[in-house]
């Protein structure tokens, strides 16, 4: 513990029992309800399919958030970065698959050294990668599972051909600290197509794809192998595809405005579990207020946020948040739809200066990064303070 | 200090000393020189001008860097945020002007409590902020300097009436725990026009309007009062503008794409000394290969980083990033300018696996908040490594 100096300041408001209002902004609040509630469907899903489910902490890079994924059944968690994994496996977390490749001796040492620690899988899709991950296990004294990455639509990572899976194959053979364990399959790509039906249209195509590779290593005999891979937009498509053995979803625990967006049905529709909250905190125009968050509490690579309008907000209808500064955020009078409105509705009020209002985060996973912790709340009080444990360990 | 665990896992290669291209990636790297160069570049203008320069911490968050500008001439920093100030006054720094808005009594009372330690200013633009201000001073025993923000086209925070600027004026007054200082007046709309000439006439009717706050106030018998505002764009405009007293500008000291990109005169001219180290971790085609820095390292808000192509860069002539995703960036093939090149020109070389680029973010203010850390090297070699204090204070 260091001494608390003169200079220290803790966010006003943040006390376990305090009104969740009372915290200042802009703060990451998960709603624990709507946050437990995705983690049950998402579990129940994967369980009525006889599939296993691998949650991708690099959508919350929180050791109590993978805690509560393996407590509701998860086999384990993945991570994206090397130091992710150090970070989550630090906090207690014991079964990681990093589901990326490395490309740097020094990373598989430490991969190696990580794997003597916990269950540990690693993706490759280049054979000096194997050939560094091998030596380091070697020299370790552990051993290291490893995926073979395919490409199944995505076109980013992964060997596109059986040959070249094959050949990475017969180079992880020659390695007695290295295992063959399967395939990684992801399609980043498909998992944010709007509609519901051309969703599954592709995310067959891209089963049937990984299913092409799995043949061919069953034609040599490989069975049993894990299949990892799926998203939260195919999610309930890749369950029932009997390809996938794992599914990689992440977003689905506190979900974003991209995600929200999507036509979904039914079966399977997670809420938004996930707010920032922000404060107007300038009000220089009938047309115009300006809130405290901005460029550094949140991302706009996928959009701009969207201003909740749940349980959860505040009445801010009819308008926006139209421009993210790098601190300030800008609300707008959303335009009217229709004359009708126009002639026959007042005016909506402007928010109050002072006022606070919640704002849901275009992208989860970027968003998220910006954070130290999450303020969760339950019943409009504060219940918890999660670290983020895993916040911007980017190698 | 923490013992280290046995899931410690610092930054390989990231030692005092070592060749800088050791160090693992994806690292954000300042060049000394170029830096040093910049400090220099806008030290010497402000003074050949009689202006002062209070550059802003928030493009770079840094307790050391903040220090080198203030031996460098600066008055003191600006933050945007409390919590910003508050990190930066832990680490040393001891004159600090919040250019921003707070609309929080409890924020207030921090910045009261903050003021009695530190040289501190504020912003206002609405008497509720003044009068919690004003309360929270009087309870602290402390004073606070306030500047009226007045907008001078930024369409953001800020007065934007010399009846409303001398209402507040007014409110400052009647509490005798507070000071009016003047008033802050920044553009950052024309900070990244393109044209030099056309940046030159946009930042002259800002001045303008600028002024024109400053007459009332002179009208008034106030004088003799700070004038701050400007940035990297406007900044030889605004040192010549007989109006401004004190400029704001940050992003001069690192740089960024966008920034770089603009139209240059000889007079101004910063060099880009900040850049993010990358590795090629996957070759799947062979006009597509796949570096590991994506959105958890670089913001997109205003653009792709483009590729160093400089001292600090290795030649990956031909090639651009193409695509950020959250942990990766696809690079591809440039296209070919003409059908001269595409004929005479031998396709250029792909990058090689586990090889290093160095990328210049897209906007910098955004990606230094991704970081802990700076790497600094000089001469090829890591010199230092300086805290990013304040790095997530967003409240």
């Amino acid at each position: 513990m260091t001494e608390p100096s003169r200079f220290d300041a803790p966010l006003p408001g943040l006390r376990i029992g305090n009104p969740i209002d009372d915290v200042a902004t802009p703060a990451l609040l998960i709603d624990l309800d709507l946050f437990e509630h995705n983690l049950a469907l998402a579990a129940s899903l994967v369980a009525s399919h006889g599939v296993s489910l691998r949650p991708h902490a690099k959508a919350h890079k929180c050791a109590t958030i993978a805690q509560r994924q393996i407590a509701a059944g998860a086999v384990g968690v993945c991570c994206q970065k090397l130091a992710e994994a150090f970070a989550l496996a630090g906090a207690g977390v014991t079964d990681i698959h990093l589901s990326n490749e490395l490309a740097d001796a020094r990373k598989a040492t430490l991969a190696a050294q990580l794997a003597a620690q916990v269950k540990l899988s690693v993706c490759v899709d280049h054979a000096e990668s194997v050939r560094q991950l091998g030596l380091a296990a070697a020299g370790a004294g552990s051993r290291i599972d490893l995926l073979v990455e395919v490409d199944i639509g995505q076109n980013r990572c992964g060997v596109s051909t059986v040959e070249a899976m094959l050949a990475l194959v017969d180079e992880i053979a020659r390695h007695p600290s290295l295992s063959f364990r399967g395939l990684q399959a992801y399609h980043g790509g498909l998992q944010h197509v709007h509609a519901w039906q051309q969703r599954l249209e592709l995310a067959q195509q891209s089963a049937a794809r990984a299913a092409h590779f799995v043949a061919a290593l069953e034609q040599r005999g490989l069975r049993g192998l894990t299949v990892t891979g799926g998203g939260t937009g195919s999610i309930e498509f890749d369950v029932a595809s009997g390809v996938f053995t794992e599914i990689q979803a992440g977003s689905y625990a506190l979900m974003d405005r991209q995600y929200g967006e999507l036509e979904w049905r039914d079966s399977f529709r997670p809420a938004h579990a996930l707010h920032l909250s922000a404060t107007i905190m300038s009000t220089p125009a009938a047309d115009r207020v300006v809130c405290d968050a901005g460029l550094k509490s949140l991302t706009v690579d996928a959009g701009l946020p969207a201003l909740a309008r749940d349980r959860n907000a505040p009445a801010l209808h009819g308008w926006d948040y139209a421009v993210a500064n790098d601190e300030h955020g800008i609300l707008r009078r959303a335009p009217r739809h229709s004359a009708r409105e126009a002639s026959h509705e007042a005016p909506h009020e402007a928010p109050a200066w002072g006022s606070q209002l919640r704002l849901i985060p275009g992208h989860v996973d970027p968003t998220v990064n910006l954070h130290d912790a999450y303020v969760c709340h339950r019943g409009g009080r504060v219940e918890a303070v999660w670290p983020i444990e895993a916040r911007g360990m980017a190698w």
